[in-house]
């Protein structure tokens, strides 16, 4: 429990409306994940740079942990604190600070959601590609935290591709820029990127620097009705082997489906087996004749339906329903264990028809849905987590998804510090000297080791 | 001056033929830009990441500097060594390991040269955008080390967008992989991120994994010809507006080509004011009529003459002449310096205009050249290094340069570490702060701080 001298200096920093104390307010993100226990806490809000810099002094200072948090939904369940801990959130630093058209670039402040952020560009005529997959708010600090990519990543690339600079508060209290605003923008050791990703263990962004893109002037959405989800990992395979490449390309299976049908009305038909989205855009002629190519390919790989998007708002619906699939998962099930699984482009079909066997054999309930275009998929799994027989099974299987996945000379685990996640089936631990490495140059960031102890990368 | 005991540790690693110690196998790169003095000092090679490894673990135990060089054609000069230090070159680890078409994902070995990796690949029809804007040799592993972008970096971006993972040998001894062959590849920390334009001062990459795009199917080059060449950046930023991202977009200026006209025969006219070279690729479709469009801004916007280049022959002579330019410049002139300078795309067409005004007033045989459509520009200036006078009618001019870059909210410097360049330009030093952990950040990676010390970051 925090003390009241560190209470009180905290307070002195954001003042008292910058502070809260109520363990109602710090409910541990990813709730359908894990349940990470009771928290007591202190949760602080500071509003400037300044602000953030100044707590981080007295952390340190006091050896006290911070945990920093945007909205608390990341998957990694990184941003969960423990009793003791400062949670430091960004919620009052969400200003968009300048979006330019001319130079392409936004200077935002962390806690700028990432819903609100895509409407502001779209409005200027620009895209900011990395977008949520799911339909939980989303902030950009924590997208930046957590590397995440989002549904257009196949194309256009992850919030690594985008942040092009930081200004960051150090655990030491230092504060420094690092990147700036022009394209090619680093000088020196590309700190922003070390950032990315992070889980918040080695500093505070306190303000983004954004690369832009014009928005492309189409978009067309084909949507691809499977019986067999290997047939549709199959054709996104074919669509790319032809130089096609889809701004989106996602896949949900019949399982997925299901779950979104019970929780409400769906623009598929119920008997649907797999679907496969492909989204292109740019311009009119050239998005439209790779729409149509694409479509094409799907019929000639078992397709049994394949219709265009007649509207935005038809398109928008399929959008929603696949940014809903895992909530409509998570709603069905007592628990769900989302994993996330790599396996280079060329062993996407055959990853998708094995683990489609598992299902059949001993895998029952598990969904599979993802960025198939990208070889990245969620095998999602149903579990009763106060059942150590029903626990132990799903551990079984998620075994056997590694191996699968190992075999085929993919990664299991996320693009990102595996968070609170169990690390036991990660297939490539670093090796120790990768390990000292990285505690290294933790404790150059962090050399009081008090950002978010509790976060594994 | 290295003890013959550390000459004979390093021969029985590498071999007796794995190591030379003739001066002159050592002479200064960038050699142009100025004149780094006579060198005294061991060359190197190791044939495989273990030998590199153990070279490290020597150089670390005698706390000897190494200095990493690939074909040390670096603008920085950050691969010129000093008396006493080892120069680990990776000339004889230069295999291309793998290239596959299916995973889009090549594997090699760091002293490949990046001509001969573009061949490898176009054959294999597939595409690695980063590749040398000079005439001059490079490798992979040069072009990690300086972080190099290239002609196309403008739509398709640096190196930096396509080292997916390395396998790196670290001054401790020690031996990583960092980063992986899938798409989404980065668990943990992004240490490969960290070696990008790290300049050698951290450890030595062995093996590095390069994403690959598939070959666009065509390219159109476009030349326009304008007289002055604000008109030309003008051009260039209405085209970017119109929504069209060519895949190169470079301009040169009168004094680049009468420098290039007195190397022998030129594909352009011998009073061609500024010459804008425009590639669009993709379909061809798409990628003509966006060459027609970017053809017709040209026209109003005061070109003299535009027209397409009708054979990838005829392409190809201007991507030489742009390649020569720099070689070019130098020829004709007792010594260059070369800058870099970047603004906010919105303001090229101001920079343009000054710098122009600036050759008229006082900065006579000055050329301008460089990556317009990036805001990305290449001020150099002849120099007679022997003359003290002339030196600091330079340092004036280069200072008039920063002034104006700085003033239209651009940055000065190249976007790696500085190397042995002239730093008291340099617009954004870091903080006091900043290097405080740019320095604990090279202690973590480098305790001994063996690893290309000379090299300013």
């Amino acid at each position: 429990v925090l003390s009241a001298d560190v209470i009180q200096k905290l307070k002195n920093i954001v003042g008292d409306d910058g502070i809260f104390d109520r363990t109602e307010d710090l409910l541990a993100p990813a709730a359908e994940v894990e349940d990470a226990g009771p928290q007591v806490d202190v949760r602080v809000s500071p509003k400037t740079a300044d602000e953030v810099a100044r707590v981080l002094a007295v952390a340190s200072e006091h050896g006290v942990p911070v945990v920093p948090r945007g909205s608390g939904t990341g998957p990694s369940g990184s941003s969960a604190a423990r009793e003791g801990d400062i949670v430091l959130s960004t919620a009052r630093m969400n200003r968009i600070l300048s979006i330019s058209a001319e130079d392409l670039i936004a200077v935002v402040q962390p806690g700028v959601e990432m819903e609100e952020f895509r409407r502001t560009v779209e409005e200027a005529g620009l895209f900011y590609p990395p977008d949520a997959s799911s339909e939980r708010p989303s902030t950009i600090g924590g997208s930046v935290g957590e590397s995440t990519s989002g549904l257009r990543a196949l194309k256009y690339g992850g919030t690594r591709k985008y942040v092009m600079g930081m200004k960051i508060a150090l655990p030491t209290g230092e504060r420094i820029q690092t990147g700036a605003r022009t394209l090619k923008c680093v000088t020196g050791y590309d700190l922003a990127r070390l950032f990315i990703g992070s889980l918040g263990t080695l500093g505070v962004c306190t303000e983004v620097y954004l690369k832009l893109l014009p928005l492309p002037e189409t978009r067309v959405v084909t949507v691809a009705i499977f019986d067999r989800a290997r047939d549709a990992a199959e054709a996104s395979m074919r669509i790319l082997d032809r130089g096609i490449v889809p701004s989106a390309l996602e896949m949900m299976d019949r399982t997925t489906l299901q779950a979104l049908l019970r929780t409400g009305d769906q623009p598929f038909p119920e008997d649907a087996g797999t679907l496969l989205l492909i989204e292109t855009d740019g311009l009119p002629g050239a998005a439209g004749r790779q729409a149509v190519e694409a479509g094409e390919i799907c019929h000639s790989s078992g397709a049994r339906d394949v219709r265009k998007a007649q509207t935005s708002h038809a398109a928008e619906a399929f959008w929603n329903a696949r940014r809903s699939a895992l909530a409509a998962l998570c709603r069905a099930r007592p628990a769900t264990v989302m994993e996330e699984v790599r396996v280079p482009r060329s062993r996407v079909a055959d990853l998708v028809g094995s683990l489609m066997a598992l299902v059949e054999i001993e895998a029952a309930g598990m969904a599979l849905l993802g960025h198939v275009g990208e070889g990245r998929l969620h095998p999602t799994i149903p579990v009763h987590l106060s059942d150590p027989s029903d626990v132990s099974r799903v551990r079984r299987i998620v075994g056997k998804i590694s191996q699968e996945v190992l075999s085929l000379g993919g990664r299991f685990g996320p693009e990102r510090g595996v968070g609170l996640g169990d690390v036991s089936f990660l297939d490539e631990r670093p090796s120790a000297e990768g390990m000292d490495l990285v505690k290294r140059l933790k404790d150059a960031f962090d050399p009081k080791g008090i950002m978010n102890p509790g976060a594994r990368l």
